[in-house]
């Protein structure tokens, strides 16, 4: 028989037979009934057993087992949907399941942190641990397809790199056939060489960052948006895209995970059609910080915040204008005055949530900076070379996933949001 | 002035005023009138240099050159698209280019493959080479469709692994804070414990291999597009999703990447509404061997694929049920008899694609099997404790996505569409 997944039998006229298959999600025995309620990919569905043989059955099946009952669908508003399955017919599909190591069922996961990740197989089933992923999937899906509509190309990029470029520190070494290789920090140099080929390109894949750093904003794997584009005036070119992009993937959050938001409860921001814009010079003012500092502290994003939503209803505020010297070395210096850079944070709910930039696309330029920088140019040429070939004016930013999925669910940790997350003690699962 | 793409020129009047921007692809200079060919993301276009000054300019704008160009549309019937450029305005938004160390502008890259990859930065926008990339971005788009309007959730998991599972052999190790970690070979035992979650999941990420062997078909790193679902009856529900995914990346294929379709040259394959399937003992009377041939050899799998051309006018063959002792640890024997597996490969061309199977399930299975085979099954708690608590029914897929972009341009060799190609040589750039 065809099955029904739970979230179908509401489609289903009283009376009709359907079969529905999932896990025991719980089972709530009661004299001469059980309740099992079933769990699916699509929600959840209560069925009511009184056959005594049934009941015997049932009995051994502990919770996570996994099940095909055909029955009677009959309506009970006290029901998920408003409709339960009466006199079912219960088919095990795995063996009968063990206690599950975290409990399940509970509306929230009572589980510490550290047994939950121990557990993630089995505490991702969880639904609100499901409902995160899935703001997380629907998030991609809007990424990717507001580039796509916009002529970009997705591309994917090396993760074993030859040198360990852009910053020395925090990169994983491999032995790579006997030499060293490296684990890339993010697909910047690749992606700056493609908008010479593609113009406009985007990138959803795994950086590695060696970060000692135990705190929770930080792993030491984590999926990068990445987005470049060649033919831009400046950074706010950059920007607009970025604008279009977040509003993108909080559509899709809308389309796809509308049962997530409503689950987790959580506030789905707006994007404005134009975002607010401080210069970091007014920054530091609106945050009553002295006009020299080189960077915004984390009390200087939340000041930024803050007068995001008190001027403008916004959760979300640009900061443009970082001083040169405190960005990467390829981040293009405002022309009019090289103290500062074309560079840019997005401001989300008061955290940093992408950096990006207008680049330097000439190819003098990143001679001259690398130097100055005490690089050693010779460790950029397969990158810098691109350049000598006419790479367009170009900017772009990269979105950290778990880091937006954490401010979008309001998790204090981002390990929270991460199916399997790697730091510096977890390797495991 | 709004820029204007080359493709999109036609849509202007003759005598209107255009903005183009893009690479010179290509001057000839002839008596008094220089012809540049501009290149863009979508295309070529022509301009018409007859002014002087002008000529002197752009005698200086080496090929490759970045410019910005505004001048008269004009009809032409033997330019591209009918129309050209004509009383142009050039303004350089780079420095001159040197002059590109392969040739671009030629209908083919004479260079070498080696010095083509030495070069990947440049020689990739070479439209030959833009094109096959076009074939494996829009495949990609095709693949994440098909399975999102099929209910399937789109995971990311961890590249960084604890132990070398799997298979012991062909690992990169890293130095994890001064611990041994790995680079997973595959997300196979994350996507089967994620069936445990979420029924129905895919990735498209990196996957590694330290693959000794230097062949036309291996890399040390590729882009795996992994599937796997759960209810499934047995590896027919599978190889069902398979030809759905399939149908809809070449579908993807004519709709977003037909221009690239048009200048390869290429054929791409008719997927039937059912795919053409050999019993692995059929498969070897098809190919003439003997019937204890323990596996398909390349010679083995082109007589299958001109079977399937033959008998049922076909570019793709599954083949199902390869002996259970050639396979993966975690492929589900046939039931009716466990020498026979639950397993298949899909064919292209002759070559294989695709490896897939129904899974084992059952927790006591995986213990068994792992001592069989001499496994250690400690190595292997973290993934196979998952099936303690219920995991349906399932199986998968991967498909390696240079494979068959390779298979479908044509192209010999595998590092021909890679972009940044990884092997046992060659790690830069």
């Amino acid at each position: 028989m065809q099955r029904t997944l739970a979230r179908g039998l509401t489609g289903h006229e009283p009376g009709s037979t359907v079969t529905i298959q999932g896990w025991v999600h719980r089972r709530r025995a009661l004299s001469g009934v059980t309740f099992v309620v079933l769990r699916d990919r699509s929600g959840l569905a209560q069925v009511v057993v009184k056959d005594p043989t049934t009941l015997a059955a049932v009995a051994g099946y502990g919770e996570e087992t996994v099940v095909s009952v055909t029955g009677t669908v009959a309506a009970n508003a006290s029901a998920p949907g408003g409709v339960e399955v009466v006199h079912p017919v219960f088919e095990a599909l795995t063996d009968p399941a063990q206690t599950p190591p975290v409990e399940l069922w509970r509306p929230t996961l009572t589980a510490g942190l550290p047994s939950q990740l121990d557990h993630a197989g089995v505490s991702l089933r969880h639904p609100v641990r499901q409902a995160r992923w899935k703001l997380a999937a629907a998030s991609l899906r809007g990424f990717r397809d507001t580039l796509d509509a916009r002529d970009f190309t997705e591309v994917h990029t090396p993760k074993l790199v030859g040198s360990a470029t852009e910053s020395g520190a925090n990169v994983f070494e491999v032995d790579y056939f006997g030499r060293p290789a490296y684990l890339a920090q993010s697909p910047q140099l690749y992606k700056q060489v493609l908008v010479g080929v593609f113009e406009r390109v985007y990138e959803v894949g795994p950086v590695f960052r060696a970060e000692p750093h135990d705190t929770v904003r930080h792993l030491a794997e984590y999926v990068s948006l990445d987005v470049e584009l060649g033919f831009v005036r400046d950074h706010r070119d950059v920007v607009a895209v970025l604008r279009d992009v977040v509003a993108g993937m909080v559509a899709a959050v809308h389309e796809h995970a509308s049962e997530a938001v409503r689950l987790l409860g959580i506030d789905v921001p707006v994007v404005p059609a134009e975002l607010p814009v401080l210069h970091f010079r007014e920054a530091l003012e609106v945050a009553g910080a002295p006009a020299d500092e080189p960077d915004l502290s984390p009390a200087h994003e939340r000041a930024v915040g803050a007068w995001g939503l008190r001027e403008h209803g916004s959760d979300l505020v640009v900061v443009e204008g970082y001083p040169t010297a405190s960005r990467a070395f390829y981040s293009h210096p405002d022309p009019e005055d090289p103290h500062w850079s074309r560079s840019f944070d997005l401001i989300f709910r008061g955290v940093e949530l992408v950096s990006g930039a207008q680049r330097l696309h000439r190819h003098a330029d990143y001679v001259e900076t690398l130097a100055a920088r005490g690089h050693d140019p010779a460790a950029y040429t397969s990158y810098t070379d691109a350049f000598r070939y006419g790479v367009p004016p170009h900017g772009g930013f990269a979105i950290g996933l778990e880091r937006w999925v954490s401010r979008l669910a309001g998790a204090a940790n981002v390990r929270e949001v991460t199916l399997f997350p790697r730091d510096l003690h977890r390797l495991a699962p």
